[in-house]
């Protein structure tokens, strides 16, 4: 009998791949959790939504959160997004505290409802912002908090992009069927939703489609 | 210079007992963290609230989350609060699944954002519900997860009352000037807010105050 499995699902390419990959591996059916939590690149949800929809997920969660209250972070609160700066040092000012232990949480929660075993969720430690809730060592560590609090068997976070570069994310997700134009990465994009083409964001992307030789159907500013 | 503390803040004996603990080893200023989180004992939040100022907190935050999307449990569904079944073996329809784990998570935000390393919960392993999120190992566990994925040195989860009965949580909270008039236990509450005086959290502070040999201020339907 085939698993289930809860897919965090942001929007992104990265989580678009994530939840290609459990289909994949057999996981169903999927459930999508995403979330709205202030975030100024609310074209996401809205990407989340069709990506969901093109997986066929048998249900999609949309969770609203207040993180703007916390501030502290260019996504959440009235901070520019810093263009062109992506292979600075240091932690950058789009990291939101406590993120994705967060949301980690919450779908701890529903798994524990559903009583699903199994949350993908699409961290990455390479081409990452060099957040530090998105290390292998937090991932091992929330996983056994996980299951110390709950009376799951075996929890598990699947964190299958967490070794990739960006350009093997985009393989890997264009093999895997992946439709690309659905996803949104931009932190900082126009009101028509075009990408900035400058955010980190947009700067790993761009980057990882031209060294993935995969098409970029991304709708750039500039 | 004294380190500041984040104390999650329920409106229960237990988290009042410490707020006066953190108080009494010099923690301060004190900052108040308190979850409305669809509970249907809604008396607690107001019972916080008093607590809080009594404490000269010098914020107290209260956050707004949905675990009633979630149901499953007694306090966040439609089901009924179990009446004079406390020592039922088993894990108690009261439980919210994941619920301290959601609150450490936002506390982690708050800490990350204050720069404060220490939060305290008054979680209890020896007269309480058989809660798998209250027992030593998972508070072990989220402090290392928490250590992993932020950026705060240090951070640690204090968790005073973890091995005292409710008799000793009540002695120490009376010792150090707690006034247990203000705070609220009962899962079921009448609407003038009196105290069911048998659910689960009735039963054990009543049995609490009995062993303690402190006067008990709680008003009572029965």
């Amino acid at each position: 009998m085939p698993k289930s499995a809860i897919v965090l699902t942001s929007g992104g390419l990265d989580s678009a791949t994530c939840l290609a990959i459990a289909r994949d591996q057999g996981f169903a059916p999927l459930y999508a959790m995403t979330f709205d939590y202030g975030q100024r690149h609310h074209h996401e949800l809205r990407a989340a939504e069709l990506i969901a929809r093109s997986m066929n997920v048998v249900e999609h969660r949309l969770v609203t959160i207040d993180l703007r209250q916390f501030g502290a972070s260019a996504l959440t609160a009235d901070i520019a997004v810093p263009h062109d700066q992506v292979d600075q040092p240091g932690i950058p000012i789009t990291y939101v505290p406590a993120r994705n232990t967060i949301f980690l949480s919450y779908a701890l929660a529903w798994a524990e409802v559903l009583k699903i075993s199994d949350v993908f969720i699409g961290v990455n430690a390479v081409d990452f912002s060099g957040y530090p809730d998105c290390r292998p060592v937090f991932i091992q560590a929330f996983q056994a908090a996980a299951r110390a609090g709950t009376t799951l068997d075996n929890f598990t976070i699947h964190a299958p992009l967490l070794h990739l570069s960006k350009a093997q994310i985009i393989q890997l997700g264009h093999r895997l069927g992946v439709d690309f134009s659905l996803t949104h990465s931009c932190y900082d994009p126009a009101p028509d939703g075009r990408a900035c083409g400058h955010c980190d964001s947009c700067l790993l992307r761009r980057r990882g489609f031209a060294q993935a030789g995969v098409a970029d159907p991304t709708r750039y500013i500039a």
